[in-house]
C-alpha cells in the first residue's frame, strides 16, 4: 500500500505544485524570482500578415523590435523561465510594467486580466493529462496583447496545446492571418479552454470505473481513490473558474485593444468556459455522492459479515448446549431421575435427531430472512 | 447484478453522451464536425399565412430560398446531420455566422441563445423518457429565428415534441398562423419545456417506488436505484437551469425579432421553465433525503441481526457453562466435597430446572427489551 | 407497518398532487383543461361601498356585470372549477386574457404576479392543516385585481381562510368599507399569508415531539416521521418562497392599480412572509438535525447492544474453559501428572472458587467501564 | 433522563415562544391582542437638554404630551404591555399609525426598520443569558424615533440592558446630553447589540467545554447537549441577521429623523453586528464539526467494544475446542489409536502447555495489534 | 491523552483570545479599554522623503508633532498597547476621531477601512505560525493613512512582518522611497498578506501528513487533529475573507489620499488576497474530505475486526461441536444405537479426520472471500 500512498503523493504534489511560490513578506514589488532547476528560456517569433510570414527562434530579445516595429502581426513565444537577465531585457523590449513582469514570471499566479492603457495582461492555466492518465498538469500561461503584438509566455517548453494555432497561421488555414493580434489571442484561448475537455473526458471515465469498483468490489484503495478524485476535481476547479471571469471580463470591458469581431468570437470562448464549468461542477457532485456509496456499501459488507458470524453462532451455540447436557456426569445409578436417556435404547439417536430438527429448524429460519446465499458464497 | 450495472452504464452513456463531443484544442473557430453515425438530414417546409399553406420535404437546401423571401412564415424544420455538404449549403442559404453553424451542428452545446442582428440564434434541449421508463433521452434543438422564418435542426428524427405545434398549424387551431415566426418560435420553446414534465412524473414514481423499498426492504440494489436517480437528476438540472436564462434574456432583450405580444407568452413559458426547476430541486432534496433514510435502515438492520445473536449467545453460552460444570470428572468418591450433586437423588432434575429459570429470566429481559419479535421473524 | 406507509403515502399524495396537472407539450396556450372530478363552480358576489352592501349567489357569469360597472367595490368568489363553460363565460365577463383563464383554471401554477394593463393577477397558494393535524392540504387562489373589482378563484369550495375578512366587510368592521378593491386583494393576501401559521404551528408541535421521540425512544418508524417531515417542509418551503416575491413585487412594481396606501400595509404583509420563511428554514434545519440525532443513537443503540453481548460472552467462555478443561477424561491412574485434582480433597470447591473470582474479576471490570447497568436494564 | 429532557423542553420553550403569537387569518391589520398574563404597562419619562434632566415614572399617557412639545429629548420608555386602554391612547399621544401599534405591541415581530414620514419605526431583538447560564432569553425591543422624542417599548420589566445608556444620561457621561433623539436612539441600539457578547461568551465557553468532553467520555448526553446547543444557535441567528439589515437601512437611507453625524456611529454598530453575525456563523460550523467528531467517537467505542469481545473469544474458543477433543469418550481400551494421549504419562501436561502456547500466540498477535491495552483499562 | 487536549485548547485559546473583548453593553462609544497585561506602547518613527532619512524611537507622542508638519513622509509605528494615557495623547496629536481611536486599541476589530475625510482608518489582521508550527497567532493592526504621513498600531512588539518594508525604506531599495504614505500603507497592507503564505504552507504540510495518516493508521489521535485543523481553518478564513473586501474598497472608492498610481499596485495585492482564500478554501474542503475519508477507515477497521471474530468463531463453534457430541455419556452397552462410535476402532482418526475436513473448508471458503490475510497480518 506505500507504495500506492508515494505514486499519490507524487502527483498530488504535481498538481498542487503552485504553493510553493510566494516572496518573503515584505519584499519589494515587481521583484523577480528564478527557480533556477527550470529551463532556459526559449524565443520563438511567428510574424504574419495575409501574405507573409516569418517563422523562427530568436536569441536575444533585442532582436524582436524590427518586428514589433511593423505593422504585421507579431507572435513572440517565450517558453522556460530559467534566466533573469533575459526575461528582464524582454521587459524593456515590450516596456512592461514591473508588476506584469512579476506576474508572467511568478508562477503562482491566479487566472485574471488587466488592463494598462496600451497592453492588456492576461494570465491562463492550461491543462493537460499526465502521460499514465491519472492526473493533470497545469501550466500558466501569460498574455501580453498589443496593438499588433502578443507575447505568451509559459512555464515549460515539452507541451502546450499551441500547436493547432501555430499550424492554423503557417498553413494560412482559416481567417486567421485576415486578422489582428487580438484574433490571436482569442484563438489561443480558446486553444486552452478546450484542453480542459480531454482531461474532463478522463475524468468521466475515471468516475465511471469507480462507480464500477465502489458498487461491485469496494475496497480500502477504493476509498483512496474517491478521495484522490475529489481532490484533483477540487484543484481543476480552482484552475477553470477564474478564467471564466478573465474572458467574460474581456468581453464586456472596452479596452480598444480588442475588436467588436473579436469579442462574438470571445463569447464563444466564453460558452466553452460555462461547459467546462458545469462538468466539473458534475463531477464533483458524483464524486461526493460515490463517497456516500462507498460508506453504504461497507456498512453492508458488515452486514453480511455479521450475518455470517449470527448464522453459524445461532446454530452450533444451541447444539452444543445439547452435546453439554449430556456429557453430564449425574450419576444415573444413584436415582432413577438422573440422566435416565442415557441408558435408554433410543437415546443416541433420538438426541441427534432433535439436534438436527433444532438445526434445520434454525437453517428454515435463515434461509426465509435470505441470510444463508451470503453465508456460503465464496466472492466477498 | 453484472448485469443490472451493464444496463446502469448504458443509460448513463446515453443521458450524458454529450462529453464526447469535442474538439481538437487549437482547431479553427467555424469548423464542423460531422458524426458519420448519424442520420442523414432530412429538411421539411411548412410555409404558411393565415390563408395558405405549404407543407412538405425538401432535397436541396436552396428550394428554401424562395419560400424565405415572401412575406409568409416559413418554417425549416431538419432532421438529422449526417451530412455536412448540405449543412454548409443550407447555411448559405439562411447566410448564417459561421458561429451559427458551428453551435447548430456541434451537438454538445449548453442552452443559450445569441442576437446577431437580424438573427437570433436559440439552442434548447430536448428531453423524452425512455421506452422502458427508466431514465430520459436529451436532445439538442437549434432555432435560427429571422424576422419572418424560422430554422431549426434537431439531432434525431425519430422523435419530436413539436407534433402538437405542427399539428395546430395544419389545421390552423389558434391563433398560431395569424402570427409571426416569432410567435412559431415560442410555440416550439414551450413544447420543449413542456416536454420535460413527463420527464418529472416518471421521476415522481420513481421517487415514491424508492420510498416504499427504502423503508420496507433496502437492498444493496436500492442503493444503485438511488444512486443512478441522483445521477440522472444531476443531468435534468443541467439540462433545463440554462434554458430559465435563455427564456429570460429573450423577455429582457431588447431584439426587435420578437413583438412585444410575443413576450407576454414568453412570460408564461418562463413560468414554466421555474416550475420545472422547482421540481428538479425538489427531487433533488427527496432523493438525497432516501440517502440519509437507506443509511439509517442499514443500521437498522445491523441492530436486528446483533439482537439475534446477542439473544442466542446470551442464552446458551451460560447454559452450556451450567452443562460444563457437572461435565467435569471431579472423583467424588475421593471426597464428600467433590460434586456430590452427581450422585445426590435430585440432582439431574434440579440442574435442568435451574437451567430453564436462567433460560426464562434471559429470556424475560429479551422480551422486556421487545427483541424477541424481531429474532423470530422470517421476514428480514 | 404496511397501514403506516399507505397512511403517508396517501398524506404525500395529497401534498404533493400538484405534479398531475399539466398540458400534453405541444398544446396551444390558453387551453382551458377541465378536472371532472372537480365541484362545479359557485359563484359568490359581494358588492360594497361605505353605505351599501349586497351579498349573493350568482348562477350566471353575466349577472356580475351590472355590477363591475357600478363605481362600488365587487368581490366575485368562484369556488369550484368543473364546468368549461361557466369559467369561459367568466373570462368573457370580466375581459381576461386568454392565459390569464388558463393559468386561473389551470391548479398547478407557482404563485406569481403578472401586470395586465388594467388588471393585475396574482396566483397565491393557501394552505390549511388537515382534519388529522399530521400534514396540510395546498390550495391555490387566483386574484385578478381590477379598478373597481376583484374576481377571487378557488379550487375547493370546502375550507377557504377568507371568512375573517368576509365578516368585516359584512359587519363593517375596521377600514375595510372605506376602502378599494385593492385593499380588500390585501386583506385576502394577508389572509393567505397569515394561513401558514397555523401549520406552522403544527410542524413546531411535530418536531418537538419527534425531539422527545428520537433521544427517547428512536425506532424505525422515528426515521419514517422524520423523513415525512422533512419531506412537508420541503413541500411548504415551495409554497411560501415565490410568494414572498409575489408580495415584494406588488409593493415595488408601479401598478396604478394598487394605491400608494395599500403598498404601506402591503409591506406589513411582506414581513409576515418573511417570518414564515424564516420559521420554515429554522425548522428545516432542526429535522436535518433531528437526522443526525437519529443516527447517533442508532449507533448508541448498537453499542449497548455489543455491550451486553461482550460481557455475556466474555464472562461464560473462559469459565466454560475452565469447566472443559476438568471435563477432559486424561486417566490419572497412568500417572500422577493426570490430572490428580480430580481426586484431590479440595478440588470440586477450590475450581469452583477460581471460576467465582474469574467471574468477580470481569464483572468488575465491566462494572468500572459501566456496561453492566445497561445490560440488565429492561428498558430499550 | 427524564429529567434532564423536561428541563431541556423548558428553555427550548423560552427560547422559541415567539411561535405562539399570531392573530387568526383574516383579522383585521392594526389589531392590538394583549396577553393577559404580562405585566402592566410602566412608563418611565427622561427629558433632558445639556443643562436640564427630568427622570420621573407617569400614570398616564397624555402626560408625556408637554415634554414632547419642547426641544428638548424625551424618551419615554413603555415595559410591560398587559393593558390595551393605556397602549391604545399611547398610541393617540405620539400620533402612531395603527401598524406601527400592532408591530409594536406584537412580541413576535421580526428585526426591521420602517420610514413613517415623521417617525421611524425600529424593531430589535434583545437577548440575555439565563440565569443558570444554559440558554438564552429574547425579547423584542421596539424604538419609535421622532425628530425630539423616542419611545421604546419592552416587553418585561425585569431586565434590559439600557440601564449603561440610562446611567450616561443622568450623570452627563460623555457626549449624550449634547445631541439629539438619534444619538440616543443609537446609544441604545448599540446597547441590543452589545448585549449578544455575553451570550456569545457563554457559547464560546459551552462549545469548549462539549469539545473536552466529546473527545474524552462521549455519551448520549453529549449528542443532547450538541443538538441543543446547535437549535439555540439556530435561534441566535434568526435574531442577529435581520438586526444587521435594520442597521444598515438606517445607515444607507435618508431619513432626515437620523443625522449624519450619527450615521458615523451606526457604522460602528453596524460592525459589531457583523462581529456579531461571525461569531454565531463561527460557532455553527463549529457545532456542526463537533457533531462529526461524535459520530467518530461513538464507531470508535464500538471497534474498541468489538476489539474485546474479539480477543476473548478468539483466545479461549480454540483452547475450549481443545478441552472439548480430550472429553470425548472414545474408548481407549477397545483401539490403540483411540485417544491414547489419554493414558499417556505426560498427556495432561502436554495439553496444558499446548493451550498456553495457544493462548500465548494469539496474546502476541493482539498486543502486536496494540488490541490489549484497551481490553484490559478500566476506563471506557 | 490529556496532555493532548490541554496543548490543543491552548493554541485554541490563543487563536480564539479575540472573544475576550468586549464593552459591558451601554458603554459610550469610543471608551478606550486597556488590558493592564500587555505591554507598554514603544513608538518608532521613520521620516523619510528621497534623500533624508531618520528613524529613532520616540518617548512622548507629542514629539511626532515636527515631523507630521514637514512635507516628508513620517511612519509613526506604535507597537504595545498598555497605556491609556500615551495612547491618548496620540489620539490629540493625530486628531483622530474617538471611534477611530476606540477602534485602533480595542483589540476585537473585524478587518475594515474607514474613510474620515482627510483620515483613511484600515484595520487588518496579521498571521504568523506559532514556533511549534502547530497552529498560527493573529494580531490586529491598525493603519490611519493620512496625506503625507501613516500611524501603525500593533498589539505586541515581539513580531510583526514589516522588517522587509522597513530595510527597503532604510536601503532605499526599489521605489518606497520615492513615493508617497499612500505607497508605504500598500506596502506594509502586502506585507500584511504576504504573511499568510508561510501559514498556508503550513497547513498544506499539515493536511498531507494527515492524508498518510489516515489512510494507513487512524486513531482517535486522528480525529483530534483533523477537528483542530477544521477549527483553525475557520479563523483563518474569519481573517482574511473581510481583508479582501478592505483592499477592495481601497481600491474602489474615491478617496484621494490614494494615488491612482498606488491603486494599481493595490490591485496587485487584491489578486494575492484572492488567492489566499482560494487557498483556505481548498484547504477547508480537503480537511472536510478528511474527515469522511476518516469515517470510512474506521468503519473499514471495524469490518476487519469483525472478520477475524468471525473466522475464530466459524472454525471452532463447529468443531467444539463435534466434540461434545463425542463427550455425551450414552451408555454403549444398553443398546447397539448408543455411540458404537466411541468403541469402533477407527473412532477416533476418523472423528480427528472429520474435524480437519470442516476445518479446512471453512478456511478455504475465508479464504477465497480474502478474509484471512487480515485475521493473521500483525498491523493493525
Amino acid at each position: 500500500m506505500i507504495r500506492n500512498i508515494r505514486q499519490l503523493s507524487k502527483v498530488i504534489k504535481k498538481t498542487s505544485s503552485r504553493k510553493k511560490y510566494y516572496h518573503p513578506p515584505g519584499t519589494a514589488p515587481g521583484t523577480i524570482i528564478i527557480d533556477e532547476d527550470s529551463q532556459k528560456p526559449q524565443i520563438y517569433l511567428i510574424d504574419y500578415n495575409q501574405i507573409n510570414l516569418v517563422h523562427q527562434e530568436i536569441k536575444n530579445p533585442e532582436d524582436c523590435q524590427p518586428y514589433l516595429d511593423t505593422k504585421s502581426v507579431s507572435w513572440v513565444d517565450v517558453q522556460g523561465l530559467g534566466n533573469q537577465d533575459i526575461l528582464e531585457r524582454l521587459g524593456q523590449v515590450f516596456e512592461l510594467h514591473p508588476l506584469v513582469l512579476e506576474d508572467v514570471v511568478n508562477m503562482a499566479e491566479r487566472p485574471k486580466s488587466e488592463d494598462y492603457e496600451d497592453q492588456l495582461l492576461i494570465i491562463a492555466r492550461m491543462v493537460t493529462p499526465t502521460d499514465t492518465n491519472e492526473g493533470f498538469c497545469s501550466e500558466q500561461v501569460s498574455f501580453v496583447l498589443g496593438k499588433n503584438y502578443l507575447l505568451t509566455v509559459q512555464e515549460e517548453p515539452e507541451y502546450d496545446c499551441f500547436e493547432g494555432v501555430r499550424n492554423r497561421i503557417i498553413k494560412g488555414k482559416g481567417i486567421i492571418r485576415k486578422q489582428g493580434a487580438d484574433y490571436l489571442a482569442y484563438s489561443l484561448l480558446d486553444a486552452v479552454i478546450d484542453g480542459f475537455f480531454p482531461v474532463l473526458e478522463m475524468y468521466g471515465e475515471r468516475i465511471e470505473e469507480l462507480e464500477e469498483e465502489v458498487i461491485n468490489d469496494p475496497t480500502p484503495k477504493t476509498l483512496q481513490k474517491i478521495y484522490r478524485l475529489r481532490r484533483e476535481l477540487v484543484q481543476l476547479r480552482r484552475d477553470i473558474w477564474p478564467q471564466r471571469n478573465v474572458i467574460n471580463s474581456l468581453i464586456r470591458d472596452s479596452s480598444e485593444i480588442i475588436s467588436d469581431e473579436v469579442r462574438i468570437y470571445l463569447r464563444d470562448c466564453y460558452d466553452h468556459s460555462i461547459q467546462v464549468i458545469d462538468m466539473v461542477e458534475t463531477y464533483r457532485e458524483l464524486s461526493s455522492g460515490l463517497m456516500d456509496v462507498y460508506l453504504s456499501a461497507v456498512s453492508n459488507k458488515m452486514n453480511e459479515i455479521m450475518k455470517i458470524l449470527t448464522v453459524v453462532s445461532s446454530i452450533f451455540i444451541p447444539l452444543t448446549f445439547v452435546a453439554g447436557i449430556y456429557g453430564m456426569n449425574f450419576n444415573p445409578d444413584k436415582s432413577p431421575y438422573n440422566m435416565p436417556e442415557l441408558n435408554s435404547y433410543w437415546g443416541y439417536p433420538i438426541c441427534l435427531g432433535f439436534m438436527a430438527l433444532i438445526a434445520g429448524s434454525l437453517l428454515f429460519i435463515f434461509w426465509k430472512k435470505g441470510w444463508l446465499s451470503h453465508s456460503i458464497s465464496l466472492k466477498e
